[in-house]
């Protein structure tokens, strides 16, 4: 970002920069989604004739027609259109959603937790139970500790945001802490692992350390101010803050204190990390920092002039504390802006003006969080972790601007 | 709430009060909707059957059916259920609406923000222009000024918070600040008041001091992460934080710097505040500190034991620094806990647990905002305003409870 660096943010705000060359049009990618409707009959103008009535729930315009990516069926995931997306909330009804034997229907009358083993008084709670217990509200996002392997793997240069790193999403959750429901059933000394399993048909389950349940995981039954869809776990979930999606157990259906990992088939045969030399990590919970550019990108052909550069940093261990970016493929960098409040292990969206003049470019972002973990190069990534290795992909995402402004996925 | 002041909200939360009694079960209110699908079959065990696949945009439960509650047609408001919601976040779809003659349907590729009056450079900005400019996200609620006119004209036992006060939403906006599209144009120096005006057939426009604009006022053209949704005001809409809602114009298509009001329709004959004696107030922008108790409330029936009470606070002026709770009808006040991070010029959800012991009780929230202000009683507000005053209702709600647990709203 060697010719940007003297222009303040500040100086753009107030206008100094954006008037030289006048306001240029951005080319918007072609949709790939077909509409969620036709769109209507065009108006000469919409202010000559009286509009739709009110309604019980409010449809989006025509015009936007925002969609997960679905991939596989039972078991598979949608992406989340994240280069779509404005701020730090994901829409309700875009959020990502992994699946190993598709969606559970469950009655939330029926709905019960059962929490069992190394406590002094088993017991079941209903949703109602849950509900009756304080309640609080944080912003987290969740990661599946997979996002980014296609890209990894098999870098493609028209792969979006979406593709590259779409099984992530972030709002405002509500539940009662998992230690508040713990103590009801009363916490033996000897417990030091729970087990988390859920109520679809894949019964997905996980060992997690009994400190995480004590520090800040939640029984979650909300998000972003509604009941959790279906495919976020619905009726209830387990959220651990940080930690991989896997192990926010959906459809939570019961939580077992136990004194060693339960070795279940997803921590076993999944979810752990291949390393070179034929070794393998279990248990790497935490999700390291981490940052992508969700605009510009691909498959966006961009304008001469000023733009803004934009997109999502987040970290498993707190809150992040600078995203710097390089439009020069890391020979220099600037600090962006980030959005605040920053929230700990929640999203957060930073921004800078670029002036592009024409020239090609390459344009990379890298978060530092609060324990001053910086993200590590593409090389040094490999060549810790290996090329086989499946999660946990959190090296420096680079896009590549051409001469005629078209935007491309590197790596 | 005499008798639970020596409860602290840390003893509930260690689990030492809710064993007593064991749990109960909160009778929920009869839904008022139909649900928008029918329930599926019931299944002995949902994780017996493979669930359902993945999908473009996900759904919710077929057992939840929140719904505004439209009145009116194509003049009239939808009212939202927040008494449903959790946090602070409105689900997009569950936003507020208030309309004068519809919601119209702009092709965003054709809506263009006219920028006139007393600047140097009269302007014309497409969509994408808006867009090109340095973008901001910031959480503020916005309120019709007329909400909770119903409930203080004619207050009804039966009445709901949806009913009592659902005109208003809360979330994370993205758009670009109006003072830097205006500077674009060049401000004269005799503009000291600029015009805002929409794009429905109703034209509401209304006059807004200039301090305003170089303050806080955005062009907003994004809500929690995706664009507006045409009753929000697509593809763009004013809004200036804390100010009444219906100067936060949507479908914005004209700013016209002025140099004293313009007293249109919208000014005059509508949203000024009579007060007793003939005369009105006008140009009454600020929505003043308030707050309203969202659960227990009508027609809720609630059983003996803990719960919490649950509500929004929310200022125009600023953050709110205190919500106290009465559950004895104003003898004596509690501190309500705060949702951490506390947003100026946004909603702010209060908690305190509670233990109904089966006596009448009288349930009362008051919030008091960064300036000192604390919302008046309901004798105070008026004997000041008058009974038959429009606008900003912010007296102290109160809800009753009956000896059968029974909950209704009395002022």
């Amino acid at each position: 970002m060697k010719r940007d660096d003297n222009i303040s943010r500040r100086a753009v705000i107030a206008g100094a920069a954006v008037t030289a060359g006048g306001l240029l049009l951005e080319k918007l990618p072609v949709p790939r989604q077909v509409p969620q409707q036709a769109p209507p009959p065009q108006l000469a103008d919409p202010s000559s004739v009286p509009g739709t009535p009110t309604s019980a729930v409010s449809a989006r315009s025509a015009f936007e027609t925002p969609a997960r990516t679905p991939v596989g069926q039972l078991t598979g995931v949608s992406l989340s259109p994240i280069h779509e997306f404005t701020g730090t909330i994901t829409p309700n009804d875009l959020v990502f959603e992994r699946i190993h034997s598709g969606i559970p229907t469950i009655d939330p009358t029926k709905y019960k937790l059962v929490v069992h083993g190394l406590v002094d008084r088993p017991m079941t709670f209903t949703l109602n139970d849950l509900k009756r217990f304080p309640s609080v509200s944080r912003v987290h996002f969740i990661e599946c500790s997979g996002n980014g392997r296609s890209a990894y793997r098999d870098p493609k240069p028209d792969m979006s945001p979406q593709i590259v790193d779409g099984m992530m999403s972030n709002g405002e959750w509500t539940g009662v802490p998992l230690g508040v429901i713990l103590r009801e059933a009363g916490i033996r000394s000897s417990a030091t692992w729970f087990l988390a399993e859920g109520g679809d048909a894949a019964k997905l389950s996980r060992s997690i350390p009994m400190e995480k349940a004590m520090d800040d995981a939640l029984v979650a039954y909300a998000f972003n101010g509604e009941a959790l869809r279906p495919s976020n776990g619905y009726p209830a979930r387990l959220l651990l803050p940080g930690f991989e999606g896997n192990t926010c157990i959906k459809w939570l259906r019961r939580i077992k204190l136990i004194d060693q990992p339960n070795m279940s088939k997803d921590e076993t045969s999944k979810y752990t990390d291949p390393l070179p030399g034929g070794k393998a990590r279990q248990f790497s919970f935490l999700m390291e920092a981490k940052s992508i550019i969700t605009s510009p990108s691909s498959p966006m052909r961009i304008e001469r002039g000023w733009r803004e550069i934009s997109g999502l940093a987040w970290s498993g261990r707190g809150k992040i504390t600078r995203v710097e970016l390089s439009t020069d493929g890391g020979a220099t960098w600037s600090p962006a802006e980030l959005q605040e409040p920053v929230r700990p292990k929640a999203h957060t969206r930073f921004r800078l003006m670029w002036e592009w003049n024409g020239g090609p470019a390459t344009l990379m972002s890298r978060a530092t969080d609060q324990t001053g973990y910086t993200q590590p190069t593409h090389a040094v990534f490999e060549a810790t972790r290996g090329k086989g290795t499946d999660y946990h992909y959190n090296y420096i995402r680079t896009w590549n601007v051409d001469r005629d402004g078209r935007v491309t996925f590197a790596i």
